[in-house]
């Protein structure tokens, strides 16, 4: 394997973190969403990590991807036994260095891990809102993002970075408030969701909607369409994986067994772990949700932002410096979008630099230990930093 | 498009055929399956097309891929408006020439178009079979097709040819009866399911199941799990297309609107057609033959055909002349699997040709018309029959 899958030995881990909330958009002051819909009050779930400098200006925003949450790094508590998403990547001495920098992660609008979303509470009924909670775009999270910045009085973002649908965030973030965006980090994504993306998301969308407890979206308190969700993630769990990865992780190795059993249980490892992650999945997620998320991936098309209907013409706004990085194993946001994506960025006359990563993993690597990932994320970030001071 | 996607011009239709059956295996001669159960009797449902020569040398056998059928060409009815899935392939001077070639296809061993399989009645229990139907395997679908060989007094198949789990079937009839296979036509297929292919089968299955009118397979004559069938065969119609064919087809076209509706309807082109395909499936396929199908598939690995646990072992059991075909966008069966089929054979000391052919709608292009492919099949199967003359 060319990559690094031990854990990057650079740093250590931020130890104890916890999960803060931040409320907004109070009625009447609802946030006005892409939709036209009105929505408020908005909490949105987020954690710190490091030192924000006197004059703010070590600002790192991570923006997580579909299932992703607040949890970058660190750990709830001694007992915890896993860390945050992103641990590898963010820690003291680690390529995001909490030595250095501000980290600020926020569950994203629309989400199930602390944020407003269909699960949440709708004011007006005192149930949850289900499907009647209004339609979310990336759009909207970032809006939602940015009152959180707000709050924390941050006008500058030193640099921004997320894989998969937080790349979407970073790249909507550069065009819908570029004087705050210093640099980014757009990683193993895409700036218009493809047929083939929308394709899974749909497919994942109709084994949730196909089952029965879904009930239009109204389960809460009652069963959960916990199949159907399943059927949704081992979907997902296979475009994040590549042909190969799978061939060196599982090939034709059966589970637990000598030979074939000609029956229809598991045979073969490759099935056990799909439905291991259908299993653990429905334990942490909520079904709504990822319809909501899912569908704010399809409609990402950011070459109509403001219905500009040209990639040069919309990052003509962005004014941040960028790293785009994408993954040779990727087949669900593959290397050619990524360099659709720089040449229209040089076009605009940004300053951007492209690194394909070498990686076996399909579209997971980013979230997996690379040196060389590291080593460019913390290169780009220092020089950014040293520039700008 | 690089590929000619009109209908082969060169030839014309066979116009009406007729689906025969062959029923055989009466107790107490039931056939003994791969598994070590015993079934019996066994109807499959067949078609020929064109003459069988007066010393049945012209014999073409043509086998279906997961949710093909017997019907391969030509039309069952003036009404009729749709002809047999390879119709731009087989009939009066085209490709395989009926007016040359004694042309034979089966509905598999488990399938659910005239062939017994789960949908059936259990003669011992008079009520249909479900999920005590015996499971079957690639090889036991040969096997059937072999007793319908000797029915029809057939010793040598000129040729035979098939893709995807067709061409499964071709590979192993080369092996099993290999004195019977004078030349062979795989295409789009491999000679062991790969974890990529297993993991999306497996999920179909799941999808399948989570449907509670599933209820075991126990539904028969009453509500069919058209739901999970329907998700099933949506993620199927990924796999058969590539992320260029989808870019071309849909892109991120819209469906019967001019903007986005911020609801959870269709929006996209891609989300109407894989619904539309879905919706089709389930009038005509029976969820559990999907099942026991895909099954078949999953387990299909001809190295360890016998216990050989070598591709090249295996292949030195076969006497036929190959061509192997790949299709460049194939990403389900893709190229590189049919390169190490050919070395195999090559190692075997077998003649064996190879051709990828340039196609960009990736698994599916074995059933696209292709002046391309026509053109190596035609020329194959000509020049293997007057050789053998």
């Amino acid at each position: 394997m060319s990559e690094d899958i031990t854990h990057d030995e650079s740093g250590k881990s931020l130890g104890q973190v916890e999960k803060q909330f931040f409320t907004f958009a109070e009625p009447p002051n609802e946030m006005v969403l892409d939709s036209g819909a009105r929505l408020g009050p908005i909490t949105l779930a987020y954690e710190t990590y490091g030192t924000l400098n006197r004059d703010k200006s070590n600002v790192v925003l991570v923006c997580h991807a579909l299932t992703g949450d607040s949890h970058a790094a660190g750990y709830y508590s001694d007992a915890d036994d896993k860390p945050g998403w992103w641990d590898n990547m963010i820690g003291p001495g680690k390529a995001i260095d909490t030595d250095k920098y501000f980290v600020i992660c926020s569950n994203v609008l629309g989400g199930c891990m602390g944020s407003t979303g269909p699960g949440s509470v709708n004011p007006e009924t005192g149930r949850p809102w289900g499907m009647d909670f209004p339609f979310v775009t990336i759009g909207d999270m970032v809006r939602a993002q940015k009152a959180l910045m707000d709050h924390l009085g941050i006008k500058k973002i030193l640099s921004m970075t997320g894989g998969s649908m937080g790349g979407m965030q970073v790249l909507q973030w550069c065009v819908q408030y570029p004087e705050m965006v210093h640099s980014a980090i757009p990683m193993a994504t895409t700036m218009r969701h493809s047929a083939l993306a929308i394709a899974f998301n749909e497919v994942a969308r109709q084994a949730i909607i196909a089952d029965p407890n879904w009930n239009n979206g109204d389960y809460y308190g009652g069963k959960k369409p916990n199949l159907g969700l399943s059927v949704a993630r081992m979907i997902g769990h296979i475009t994040y994986l590549s042909d190969e990865a799978m061939r060196r992780k599982f090939g034709r190795q059966l589970q637990d067994k000598n030979d074939l059993s000609y029956q229809f249980d598991v045979d073969f490892q490759v099935e056990s772990y799909l439905r291991h992650q259908g299993a653990k999945f429905v334990e942490r997620f909520d079904a709504n949700s990822f319809i909501y998320i899912t569908k704010a991936a399809d409609y990402f098309d950011l070459t109509r932002f403001e219905n500009a209907n040209s990639a040069i013409r919309v990052f003509s706004k962005a004014m941040a410096r960028f790293m785009v990085v994408s993954f040779t194993s990727d087949w669900l946001y593959p290397t050619y979008q990524s360099r659709e994506m720089v040449q229209a960025m040089k076009k605009s006359g940004l300053d951007v630099s492209f690194c394909e990563v070498e990686a076996e993993w399909g579209h997971d690597a980013f979230l997996l230990p690379n040196r060389r990932l590291t080593d460019l994320v913390r290169g780009f970030i220092d020089s950014v930093y040293q520039d700008a001071k």
